[in-house]
């Protein structure tokens, strides 16, 4: 299985390092074989190699040098885009960060190229299926391959397989969930009366915020993965710019801590719920009863309620995700190509 | 798609309800047609019939007589192992109820009898996964057909599924679980101060229970359900009876209240584990803490917590579930077969 790595922050590389230096602890991807013919950055230089990279050296140097430098043997000027539409590969591995600025760019720019030329997709990035889901899965299917997403949303917790293979003839028909960890910990930081700000500097210290962490305390994460949800699992077709959206820089430690009181709990809650024939989304700040499991979700933690016609509702929790479960999701995706295709050992 | 079903209880005629009579509120099942060539029920008559039955007439006359009278067209004296070892079918849906005595049987021997002859057989019965799982699914491998049992275990909650197609190379190193709906309810009436009697008359009268419900109490039904888990997920070979396994009956009203006082709630737990090589099972009741989310199991509620090497870990809750979530789970174990069969419409 040839993979184009477009991005190389922690997901990509703890993906590479369970699927190589690490393959020995994990039995169930042994059989997972690969060959990176590229790994492009945006700032940190990119390499290219039809017969493959060694990915521990290459990840060696990455650790040690912090980019790719140019005195590499398989440095390239090429551009990512160029990488998609050129390079001869099975599978591009999206790994780049989520633009709402941008509406999904260059991410959607490089999985389209990649689809278009029938060669499958593997995303953890958000845009491309909260921007343009309907259209790239269209392509996907009109050019015989598979447009993957499962890490874009709840890390490597497999909502997005779930609902694909393991909910025949039930249809989704509502949901709610809290998607964001930034903002669910900030907002337990506030419970004890710490104001906003010193809940982000925490999460950015703990490693789970941005340097600007805007985007998840306005509310635009939540968002992509709210369109992302509603788009897949629900069939609309809307971007992050349609999910009606709160976030959480209005809400004071005294709000947090009287409904502490009160036997509640602030938290940004998703939600996407079928009205007049269509699909409506909402991203907000809920007080939620104690003895709702939402109540529990702990700092970084996730949880997704599922409603569906046939059963009742479904809750999957994420207790405390790390970048092996964001990881996973891709190995997991990876592992459904080779198992479609036949790609086990040694290719 | 010819179905014969063996048992013809409450999740056997509401999962063919929401197939037939009710299936224009459920677009997601309206491809999924298929002629009944067999209904055998143990003392409530039986019905054969190789163009199919009308399933209408047939629910209808069930529910006005109770039973199958001999004067019905298609009655037969032909035994339940009879059928599944003569007549034409594709798929046996065996819904007959868990004998723990039996070691599983009758239900064992109709699925073994399926599966030789390469039917393929859907079930919601605990027996034959709890006490025969390797056996069977090897049976099923060797003559290519497949053994599902989607309902066996946390009723149409799609663990079994998930664990099969959405954890691709993670492995499953543990399990926990609340998986006895009526342990649960009766543990939450001894927290009110109730003694284990009142608690269970409320479950029988709330139709969850069976009318001798020490299965149950005696945590007979969970380790049956830890055992289907332990032999699925961890590759164990046990029966029901390798489960460690201590019930409610001991458990006293003032322990339960005494509990819930130190902020606590006891809990028939089921519990799967790694251990010198092999694999370890456990039910019995534990307190637990309030920020746990199986503390929030509701009354008939279940909840598994899924342990993997790859992902942190994930609990799928289900709230509330009755007739339809078990019958859901038998159709979506129909549906795969369909599915995978390409059994559509008009078959």
């Amino acid at each position: 299985m040839k993979l184009l790595f477009i991005g190389f922050g922690n997901v990509a590389r703890k993906a590479v390092e369970i699927l190589t230096v690490e393959r020995d602890r994990f039995p169930g991807v042994k059989d997972l074989n690969f060959r990176a013919v590229g790994i492009f950055t945006r700032s940190r230089g990119s390499l290219a190699c039809g017969e493959g990279l060694d990915m521990t050296a290459t990840l060696d140097e990455f650790k040690a040098e912090g980019h790719f430098p140019a005195e590499n043997l398989h440095y390239t000027d090429m551009s990512s885009l160029e990488a998609c539409r050129t390079l001869d590969y099975d599978v591009l591995v999206e790994l780049t960060t989520l633009s709402i600025e941008g509406r999904g760019e260059p991410a959607l720019s490089h999985v389209k190229a990649a689809l278009d030329r029938g060669k499958h997709v593997v995303t953890a990035n958000k845009g491309p299926v909260s921007f343009a889901f309907q259209e790239l899965s269209n392509l996907a299917e009109s050019k015989g391959c598979r447009f993957l997403y499962e890490s874009s949303v709840m890390d490597g917790a497999p909502i997005f397989n779930l609902a694909r293979s393991s909910l025949r003839g039930a249809r989704v028909c509502g949901f709610s969930g809290i998607l964001n960890g930034t903002t669910n910990y900030v907002l337990a930081r506030m419970e004890q009366g710490e104001p906003l700000e010193v809940g982000v500097r925490g999460a950015i210290e703990a490693g789970i915020a941005e340097a600007d962490p805007s985007h998840d305390i306005e509310g635009w994460d939540a968002a992509a993965k709210t369109a992302a949800l509603a788009n897949v699992l629900m069939g609309a077709k809307m971007t992050p710019f349609d999910v009606e959206r709160q976030g959480i820089s209005l809400v004071t430690p005294e709000e947090a801590t009287a409904a502490l009181e009160r036997g509640e709990r602030l938290k940004l809650v998703c939600r996407g719920w079928e009205e007049d024939g269509g699909v409506r989304t909402r991203v907000g700040v809920e007080s939620i009863v104690r003895d709702d499991p939402f109540a529990l979700v702990s700092h970084f933690g996730a949880a997704l309620r599922l409603e569906t016609d046939l059963m009742h509702p479904l809750i999957i929790t994420q207790e405390a995700p790390d970048l092996y479960d964001t990881a996973y999701g891709v190995i997991n995706d990876l592992m459904e190509l080779a198992d479609q295709k036949g790609w086990g050992k040694c290719k």
